[in-house]
Parts: structure tokens; C-alpha cells; sequence
């Protein structure tokens, strides 16, 4: 049987931050460059930004985001020794459900949609390995994580990082050989 | 810390077989008896019966249905010593997303998001219990599986059968005590 990878949508396939750095634009006039914000939070960027995260509960914010580089063709990689689960925190925002499945069927058409999960707390995930930008993910994750680097977590050592999609393909080429 | 368990929603707590019964009178002019359709599939009933199945995916079809009986006060009650998750197959109908999304918020307020999950197959599902009508979710499941009984099940006997929801609470009052 295939291992099983939980894989995140938001800042591991789908840019959420390109989305943010509009707003920012959109409301305080100048978009953050990247030595203003990264190692940081961006909603801690600015007093007024935490309104921002208003967006979010918006029918269409995740409707449009970009694709990380790379995403498309790292998931096709994994998917030919591995299974893979999209595992996304989504039902804060009840607008994002329709939002992500049609962002999905959009751009990652060869996943099925049995492996979609949109949930909020992940613990309840049973997989061998998840890929996430959000630590406190991997933290109750009883596989093995991987953090996938995000402006917010370049502080973050406790897990084996991933910077980018070609050293995701890599971690798990080399995994591939130990099973 | 409490132990945890994976509630389903069609069928346990979302009554989704009064609804189906509601289609079959509108297409075919008479609503079936209990005796008709009890311990077979409803889309055999009928050989145009398959077709029905298109309503699923429609927007709305999730949104109104009933709540099985007892099923309020039950989760309520296994809430006092269980972490409760709803878990609910969805990612085929991108519209029930939201419906069940609001769904749960009107009827079942006090389960916070962070516990709902939204999936497809749920061996994706790590937890302690699982509730479900669906013999082939419990398969899959590594916890104790508890069959919450419909008419598409009765010749089951794999699993802990659960005929309502008074049986579910009985079963977790006696559990509790062995914890």
C-alpha cells in the first residue's frame, strides 16, 4: 500500500501571500516588499492590518490565487509512489469551501476529490507525512512533518524544512529508496 | 485528555432519507412505504431511481434537511467527557460544502468549526470512535467503529450496531466508565 501525504493548500500550493500583499496595497496605498515582511506576520505589519483578515470570510478570496511554483508538477511526482490528501483548514471561512474545491478541480484536476479535506483542527488527520507551513499542525501530527517555509515560520527549527517544491520532490525521492 | 470521536452527519444527525422520500413522491407520485424501501438502497427501488441522484449536487438540496431525533441532546451529552468531530463525506458535492457548513451552525451551534471535516474518504480520519451508517468508513478505521443503523444496513454485523440515538449515549455512558 502507497504512503499516505497530507498536503496543505494555502502558502504550500495555492500563494495566499501574493493575495495579502494586494490588499495591503489596496488599502494602505504601497505594497510590503519582501525585506519588510519576511520573518514576519503580515497582519503584524501594519495597526490597521489585522482588519484585513476580514478578506477572508469573502465568497471569491481563494478563489483566484496563483499556484506556488512547482506545486503542480512536485504533486504529480509524489502521486506515483505516494497517496496524497489535500488537508486544508478551511472551515473557519464556510465562503472558502466552494472556493478551494473549484481551485482545486482548476488546477490540480488529476487529485481526486475523495482526497480533499476541508477541515479546522488537523490533529484529527491520520496520514504518514504531512507537509504544512503552520507548525502548530505538525505538532500534533503523529506522522512525519514537514514545514514548508513561510514568511512566518523562518524561526521555526523543530521540523525538517522544505523551501521550496524541487526540495520537496528531493525529500521524497530519497524517502522512496528507505521504504 | 478526552478521548475522540468522529461523528457522521446523512443519516446520524441530518436526516437526508425523509428527503430522499420527499424526491421519490414529487418524480413518481407516491412517497414509498416504510415496508417498501426498509433494508434495501432507495436508488433501487425504482429503476429511473438513479437519476435522483443528480439533487445531491445541487445548491440548497443539503441545507434544510431535518435532525434525527435525539441526535441534539446526544452530542451535547457525549460532549461532557468526548471531543466530538463531525465528519461528513462532502468533497463530491461542492455544494454541500456551505449548505452543511450552515447547517451545522444552525443546528448544532455548540460544535465549534475547528471540529467540523469536510472529506471524501475517511480513512483520512484519525480518532478513538467513529459513528457512521456506512460499514466501509468503519472498515477503514482504526478506532472502534459504532454502526448507526439505516435502512441501506441492517444485514451488517461486523461492527457495534447503535439503532438510535439513545443507544449512542448508553453506549458512551458505559465506555466512560471503563476509561
Amino acid at each position: 500500500m502507497k504512503k499516505r501525504i497530507a498536503l496543505d493548500m494555502d502558502e504550500v500550493i495555492a500563494d495566499i501571500n501574493s493575495k495579502y500583499l494586494d490588499i495591503f496595497e489596496k488599502e494602505l496605498g504601497k505594497r510590503p516588499e519582501k525585506k519588510e515582511y519576511w520573518g514576519k506576520k503580515l497582519y503584524k505589519l501594519h495597526p490597521e492590518a489585522m482588519k484585513f483578515r476580514q478578506n477572508l470570510f469573502e465568497k471569491g478570496f481563494f478563489r483566484d490565487l496563483p499556484v506556488i511554483k512547482g506545486s503542480q508538477e512536485g504533486v504529480k511526482a509524489l502521486m506515483e509512489h505516494y497517496e496524497v490528501f489535500i488537508t486544508t483548514a478551511a472551515s473557519e471561512f464556510k465562503n472558502s469551501l466552494g472556493d478551494k474545491h473549484e481551485w482545486l478541480q482548476e488546477h490540480f484536476p488529476f487529485i481526486h476529490w475523495k482526497n480533499f479535506v476541508f477541515c479546522g483542527d488537523k490533529s484529527i488527520i491520520r496520514a504518514d507525512y504531512m507537509i504544512d507551513d503552520h507548525a502548530n499542525n505538525l505538532e500534533s501530527f503523529q506522522g512525519k512533518g514537514l514545514l514548508f517555509t513561510a514568511s512566518h515560520n523562518i524561526s521555526e527549527n523543530r521540523f525538517t524544512r522544505v523551501n521550496n517544491w524541487e526540495e520537496v520532490v528531493t525529500f521524497f525521492e530519497k524517502e522512496k529508496t528507505l521504504v
